[in-house]
């Protein structure tokens, strides 16, 4: 075969979850996609993990929109590095987002209207546990992978630690066993933008009918100059002026948009503006900031680690500041003071954190050869 | 002698001053503080030029208020690196600074009403203009050295360029020779922040009687990131806790503060927001964007420094990566190239671009001892 073969579903879970917040979410709804088949033994499936901003919508053409191709496109598909024709891929849009999944702008059974601020905080380890619960659904036992960039690298660390019996592989790119303080001290920018935006009235927006769209425009400004590396930046923008053909190249000694940069920034922040949620926003970050799997055995690393039976890859970008190799490096001595198995690579692209998302070859062609190894030793 | 003997004054200059922008500023005042008695050759005069957010108010107890003391007294006193026991400092709040100069806060005389959004924009060759003129006014003909970090050491390589038989040295610390499209990117975030506050009002606040206060915050909370080296951060907040002795280490799961650095930041952030004026932090971020002198030379920063006669000493901090070492590494390049006199020193401090403002035994000893030299010189 060689299509992508994707459908899509909401999987309606009506046990309580209980979270590690205490809280306990009656009941809830998860959209997942799948591209290729799951094999008679069921023993062919990988779950994609998503970072902030994605979705369960990994690849191929969105059904209802053909243009809005999936976010991780490059990476799975037939014949590409995740190779559907031998991988039946899941993406699942996690608890807590705004496409689809229950969330903050989901009805509240309790209260018959929106849960806006009422929605529980969610860490990892509660995505992972629903996504467990979506594999008994589906019948599967264990992944062959799970695999994700940043934090869905995170939920791949979590799966490996919480279900060492249901992962056969552990795939996790530019990512970190922990955000560090200069991290928390970003999303901390990015959340009081929200907050302090008059139009987030305390979570509850959808009531009022408006949108925190100037805070929600700002989170994603700092958020987006942390993806790209400096050196990239100047690459792409350098200091350019924002003009039209045949305007003055002098400056024009304003606050407006002046310089390249500022136009893309405020562009994005716009357009993440108009099709992402804020309380969304809030609890990603939030799950971000409270990822420690090391936590629990007093930081230490290894010992957090040391009932996980899956193979890692762990992957970094030299270029990431956000989570640089050195975070991944952590991950990997960790691993090796229990004496696990994990391959590192530390690829030298250009283009920050964002990397992950890319099409390098050196990074595809690692991902494809372990895919194909795992595929042969039909782990 | 061995006293600071401090002494403020306002200076009003009466004479129109056209800006780079084409606007003309009809006539302003300017804040000073001097330390050290100037010699009877007016030869030992130091110009010490301030970064964001500081003023004229340098070293020792503000006379208004003795416990706000100087924000470089480590570096400028009696028996200190820049020794006012043989060098007369003058410390000035440059145009457009909420400190008492001349800025948005004060009344236009075109309209009898705030200059407010209708201050002109400002750059550091306007200020180097304005410096020039005090420096008449003072009957300074040539100072011994202007000296400044950060935006501080933009405005003495302006010198440098613009005047240079009225400089003997110039002394840039922690400084860039134009900001990159990750700098600007910063400042974008910042004023957007400012912009998009409803107490903002388009810059006429003062009208409304109100502060744009959480504009300001989150300027300075993204500033302030930039300020500490990421180890830096680490060790002072690490992932600690917010906690009270006593109350539970646990996770509270809440988007309150919750980690020790997001208390931290939001403390400087509202600190900076009771003290700053929003319109000053507009214009003194454009002004660092708009730094550029290679730009007159087509891109060549040797070109544009080929008529200095200073002798230059340049100092950056490892762990600043705002502006870090290769940035002012280009500086002393375009200096050899033009076989100007150069000292440059990187320092291996940990407190990233803060560390300009910091006591380091190591840095605090070069500023000492080639202020020694320069005054055995008699230079």
């Amino acid at each position: 075969m060689s299509e992508l073969n994707l459908s899509r579903n909401t999987i309606h879970f009506a046990e309580p979850l209980p979270l590690q917040s205490g809280a306990i979410l009656p009941n809830y709804d998860l959209v997942i996609e799948t591209y290729g088949k799951l094999n008679a033994a069921k023993s062919n499936a990988v779950l994609i993990c998503h970072a902030l901003n994605a979705s369960h919508h990994v690849a191929g053409p969105n059904p209802d929109n053909t243009s809005d191709i999936g976010w991780w496109d490059n990476m799975v598909g037939p014949g590409k590095p995740v190779n559907t024709d031998h991988f039946f891929v899941i993406g699942v849009n996690n608890l807590g987002s705004c496409f689809g999944s229950t969330g903050p702008m989901s009805i509240n059974p309790a209260t018959n209207t929106f849960y806006g601020a009422d929605f529980p905080v969610i860490t990892v380890e509660d995505w992972v546990n629903t996504q467990a619960r979506l594999a008994d659904k589906l019948g599967i036992r264990r992944f062959a992978a799970v695999m994700g960039g940043s934090l869905g690298g995170m939920q791949a660390i979590a799966w490996a630690i919480h279900f060492p019996k249901r992962i056969g592989h552990c795939i996790a790119v530019a990512s970190t066993p922990k955000l560090s303080a200069q991290n928390i001290a970003f999303n901390e920018v990015a959340r009081n933008a929200i907050l302090s935006d008059p139009d987030f009235h305390g979570g509850n927006y959808y009531a009022h009918g408006v949108v925190p769209k100037s805070g929600l425009r700002l989170a994603r400004m700092v958020g987006h100059i942390t993806y790209l590396s400096d050196d990239d930046m100047a690459k792409k923008f350098g200091r350019e002026l924002q003009r039209s053909a045949g305007a003055s190249p002098e400056y024009r000694f304003s606050f407006d948009v002046e310089f390249e940069v500022e136009s893309y920034l405020r562009h994005q922040g716009e357009k993440f503006s108009t099709y992402f949620d804020a309380n969304t926003y809030l609890l990603i970050t939030r799950a971000l900031d409270y990822f420690d799997p090391a936590r629990r055995s007093e930081g230490s690393l290894s010992r957090a680690l040391a009932e996980v039976q899956a193979k890692f890859l762990v992957i970094s970008f030299v270029t990431d500041w956000r989570f640089p190799p050195n975070r991944s490096r952590e991950i990997v001595e960790a691993l090796l003071v229990n004496k696990s198995t994990v391959t590192y690579a530390e690829i030298d692209a250009p283009h920050g954190h964002d990397a992950f998302l890319l099409d390098d070859a050196r990074y595809h062609n690692l991902i494809r050869s372990y895919f194909q190894a795992m595929d042969e030793a039909k782990v």
